[in-house]
């Protein structure tokens, strides 16, 4: 059996990221998408497993000691981290991972899992994210010009990534991420031993 | 507009390449499959520039010397190669490009476009390519053993390759082919260039 592979997908905040990630998910409803660990408290109506692993601060010191996260980082006084075992547990059993999470973990994982695909969705053009960000309605313009330089300057690093994922339009940018996935099983490495091994 | 790219497609005989091939035309009917140069004569019905470009042997030489050909090799008396003029023409209108050679050439079209992605079409096993070059019945027993050991010996070197398709069926061959195809053109070098320009 193939064994499953990681996919980690990042993107700038108003690229549509989550709108592309449910309709693939469609598409392909064996992907797991990984749930991050964190020590903030749960918000109204969120289950832990589901949205997060809630974890108090002192397990999640004793996973990091342990080893137990692929990444973690601290924003605005919580931690958050992918945990190694269900990534593991998923790809055990054939299955795809998606970790949804930006370039700072991206290059955290790669450091662990050498082998794990880096996505950047990326916008069609920054004038087309600057539309995004302002019809979504939830920022100040000021916070959209912050969010948009944020944006390109995180763009300059994401040469290192693998691919990138062009949302022009949601059904494009899914059939990319698909044959990508596609695409990235057809590695030799896997292969060989598959065909030297009949 | 995005440029074409080369996609070199090898495999041991038997294991179903032109088959494979005629059904990835249908699919992606803008492909450009490139059409070798040869010195040797014409066969019945065969036109030049569809089947072959048949050149005298001066023309050929003269073609080396300046550097015409991706490709070449002699085989049996004869010179092949591949000429870069009509691959050029295919990749600048856009068009992605098929070269349909084996190992060595492969390594000698990295050389000149280190950008070129390189497929191998295996078997799904080597009872498998056994059964279908028997079932084609063009060979005696000895002549697809030695083939089979032929494709063998080529297999150990074609972990150098960037993808491996299984032909276990037509469609799935196809499949991958196609999603490596999509795949490949969301690689970062292209599209940065994109982004950034708008």
């Amino acid at each position: 059996m193939r064994r499953g592979k990681i996919f980690i997908v990042s993107g700038p905040s108003g690229v549509g990221k989550s709108t592309v990630l449910k309709a693939l998910l469609e598409k392909r409803p064996d992907l797991y998408f990984s749930v991050s660990a964190t020590t903030r408290e749960p918000r109204h109506g969120e289950i832990d497993g589901v949205h997060y692993h809630f974890l108090n601060v002192d397990t999640f010191r004793e996973w990091i000691a342990k080893d137990e996260f692929l990444e973690y980082a601290e924003y605005v006084g919580n931690f958050y981290g992918t945990p190694k075992k269900y990534v593991d547990l998923a790809m055990n059993k054939g299955r795809d991972v998606i970790l949804d999470i930006e370039i700072q973990g991206a290059i955290q994982v790669c450091g662990k899992r050498s082998d794990a695909v880096r996505i950047f969705i990326a916008p069609p053009s920054w004038p087309e994210l600057e539309r995004r960000l302002t019809e979504r309605g939830t920022d100040s313009p000021e916070k959209i010009q912050k969010r948009l330089l944020r944006a390109k300057v995180e763009f300059q690093t994401a040469y290192t990534y693998d691919y990138f994922v062009i949302n022009d339009s949601v059904e494009n940018a899914v059939e990319e991420l698909d044959a990508i996935m596609t695409a990235e099983h057809c590695k030799p490495k896997e292969r060989m031993e598959i065909i030297n091994s009949r």
